[in-house]
């Protein structure tokens, strides 16, 4: 059985509440590791080990934060095959392109720029009035960070080595990482990595901690711990948000992305122009990575028009689904998720034109599925019809008119992404307007004339938005330096004598180069 | 009965479930002036009317939005004197210095300041990636505030004309008020006010609404419904808890201020040096207002010194409570909020000194009252022994050591402030270092030398902390801009076309004088 990685040591599970494998999901076979599923004797010493280590973290001066966060990337760089064969056999994502030259760039790319923000020390956002001799500052929540990560990334978003890990480590927090069960052996070696470039930064032995699995009632009890400063979850929409109730009730901050069908609305000018070319964008925004991203657009909105424009968008978009061969899917949850909400799906009165079946063959297939169904039956059951179905499937609306559209607008839920295409000379914008103006507010990411997939990490990038779709909508969970504002609680000092304030608040400016709010001015100059 | 005012025209309510009058604590009767508790109809049809008012506010330019809070504290100053008569009858707050000088220029002041941080917009944080063309801003949430206010400032906190209305508005949400029922005649003229201008600055007629009175289950459905923004509550901890709850499970974002009990740490070098000095401080600051402030200083923690100073510091402070005479309490349910949290205290080990008792006279009065236990006690009951007694009670905690002070500030749970009193030339700074460590985690206003009464409105102020002082440590309730962001969702622009995007996000700086960062640097330049 494999060890934790608990305090800076790696040993077996306390008192283990049982044991699994992974699966490879290209034959649906066990690997032969074994992993704890550990009981809450570890959560709780992983919990006090971090609490010790709180204020040692906090008082670590944010360049060693970032020479462990770029030796983080460079140690998974040296690893980068061990890590590319690992993760392929656990989740059956391609080993190129995606895996090793786009997955796992992007998440050293990530932890650099999570280093370069801590080297930078801008995101505290220090704010200093001197008439008042008030400052104030982001600094760390003293508390360690739980993560649980989701099945889909096992590089970009992994417990261990992903955005969320990153964020909150590069402001200064112990990070909790609950592996995946898909991929555990993947986390094993990102968590070999953190341990060893911690150790050599020196710093405190709780600084990063791991268990592989956990049973949903210490889940509970670990989120929700007075020890713990926040957590994060990105999963299934049941579990994300009976987690959240554990966490509310008990006033912890949880960030949770949990679903999202990403809506895109296609305005009749846009079609007239440039029909076949959206229908490519969207096919592929539908089905790469087997449709398993959380900013796959799930719902696809046209107006029934005279010209036939959305019916032979809608049919060249069949034919694509149709012809395209099913890949492999992460687990087999992600069937059984597709087989529940296709049948919630239809039952609500959609059609299914393409797909809809798994595939009998070796391995997590499901084919490539596409919907259809009327405005008028969508706004019968506006809440069935847009229940995310993770994977390769997306389900066409066809409003009776531009009206009938805005009232689709307007009974969605809160989304992670929103986009509208649109004719480029303009032809389409009244109703642009109309639809803006209601979208605008139920997605963190709101796109004109581009697909969601493919999310940009930067400075401007929102990967948030209003719930369901995130627990609170003023956050992003992906972009430096913003995402570690998730990870941030608002310190203010008055009067705090000056050889006593944080260096990001002193008259002097730390690094000579870091913004501050000095007296409404942001600046890099002293006080 | 007095109308509500909803969807810009004062009406009845529609389907009351009851009636109350205010009362004059002063003497205890009953005043003339009937009011609704509103049924949930009310509530809903306030909420239907800000839902179709969101755009047209999102889409209004911010100088409307600091006109017409500006116009709001005017209209406040040209009421002065109906205000400060209403509120002295209303609350029995004096009239001077309190209400006249006090806190009315301090809720225009707010108002002034709200209007400011509109018109500037830099608020918004306006972040502009040119190579990738990906923009972000913190925007209006997409449906109204609901605004609860307390009991104990019937201006600054008024849920009318205080600071969360000011800032909701300021970021372009609509505001429902429900006003506190202690001071229902104050807040009338506040709406009246906000009304008038309102139309006079032609804002869309739900921006500002309000009512009265709710029974408990409207208030829970209130703060959960799907055309809700998000919403503020500040008063007692059980009834913030309930609405906390109810708006958590809808995934919908609620700030409490329900409790906390301002601890602050008076270390052996200090009553050395200045005994007399702190303890005329810390006596002001805990019985101004006659206690009732959300930061009045609740636990005062001491060493039990050799030299004595410790006790002389706590015997002169015990003659200050017990030779001021009481003040009246707004309200008979503060007295009864003392007298239950004395009864707790005194059951966990704690010694009445000072006080104790409701004042048999004309009008709720209760006794300043201090109360002492030592550090041994506190830690076999930390929990029952930092519950706020809100009003003029404190508590004295006297530690057996340094060591014993240190486990004491581990015990504390989340407050606004912290405050640590040290020797002015460094001879407690080995223990002030170790007190600083772990407090800072606790409170979100960390002082030094200073009773954290007396919240100055600045831009680094940090009105806020850690549950159960606040619902996240990420936010503050006091402070221009940063009060905003509670009312603020993250709104990012991917490839939106230009001339649709927000003024703040188009390549021209909208004021020239906007705050924005652009490509990492925060510049008022154009793109």
């Amino acid at each position: 059985m494999n060890n934790i990685l608990i305090d800076g040591e790696w040993r077996p599970a306390l008192d283990p509440a049982g044991s699994f494998r992974a699966v490879d999901p290209a034959d649906g076979t066990e690997l032969s590791d074994l992993y704890p599923i550990s009981g809450f004797s570890d959560i709780e010493e992983a919990l006090r080990a971090a609490h010790r280590d709180v204020p040692e973290l906090a008082e670590t001066r944010p360049e060693v934060l970032a020479e462990f966060l770029e030796g983080f990337a460079a140690g998974i760089e040296a690893r980068t095959e061990e890590l590319v064969e690992t993760a392929h056999l656990e989740t059956a994502l391609p080993q190129e392109p995606r895996l090793r030259s786009v997955e796992l760039p992007r998440t050293t790319f990530q932890l650099r720029q999570a280093a370069a923000a801590a080297r930078d020390r801008s995101w505290c956002r220090a704010t200093i009035d001197t008439k008042v001799d008030i400052r104030s500052k982001y600094g760390p929540l003293g508390g360690p960070v739980a993560v649980f990560g989701p099945n889909n990334f096992p590089f970009a978003y992994n417990s261990a080595a992903g955005t969320d890990s990153a964020s909150a480590i590069a402001a200064g927090n112990p990070v909790i990482a609950k592996a995946h069960p898909g991929h555990p052996g993947t986390t094993r070696i990102f968590a070999e990595i953190a341990h060893n470039i911690g150790a050599r930064c020196g710093l405190p032995p709780a600084t990063f901690q791991m268990v592989f699995h956990l049973e949903p009632e210490s889940g509970y009890k670990f989120v929700a711990h007075p020890f713990l400063g926040a957590s994060t979850f990105t999963g299934s929409r049941p579990a994300g948000l009976r987690l959240k109730e554990a966490a509310d009730r008990a006033g912890k901050p949880i960030y949770i992305e949990t679903s999202s069908v990403n809506p895109i609305f296609i305005l009749p000018g846009a079609l007239a122009e440039r029909r076949d070319k959206i229908a490519d964008e969207i096919f592929n925004s539908c089905t790469v990575g087997a449709g398993q991203f959380c900013t796959k657009p799930g719902l696809i909105m046209l107006i029934q028009d005279r010209d036939g424009n959305g019916e032979a968008f809608f049919e060249a978009l069949r034919q694509s689904f149709e012809r395209t061969p099913a890949a492999i899917l992460v687990a087999r949850s992600v069937l059984d998720g597709i087989r529940i909400a296709l049948e919630m799906m239809t039952k609500a009165g959609a059609e299914i034109v393409a797909g809809g079946h798994a595939v009998e063959a070796r391995g997590f297939r499901h084919e490539n599925t596409l919907l259809r169904v009327s405005g008028d039956v969508f706004l019968k059951n506006p809440k069935e019809l847009q229940q995310e179905a993770f994977g390769p499937v997306s389900l066409c609306v066809f409003a009776r008119d531009p009206l009938q559209m805005l009232d689709i607008a307007s009974a969605l839920e809160g989304n992670l992404t929103g986009s509208v295409y649109g004719h480029t000379a303009g032809h389409d914008d009244e109703i642009y307007e109309k639809i803006a103006a209601i979208l605008r507010f139920k997605v963190g990411r709101f796109l004109n004339d581009k697909v969601p997939t493919g999310v940009t990490v930067s400075a401007s990038m929102v990967h948030g938005g209003p719930y369901p779709a995130a627990g609170h909508p003023g956050f992003t969970a992906v972009g430096f330096p913003a995402a570690m504002l998730r990870f941030a609680a608002l310190h203010g000092y008055d009067h705090v004598r000056h050889n006593r304030l944080p260096p990001e608040l002193q008259d002097k400016n730390p690094t000579g180069k870091m913004w501050r709010l000095i007296d409404g001015e942001w600046t890099r100059r002293d006080v």
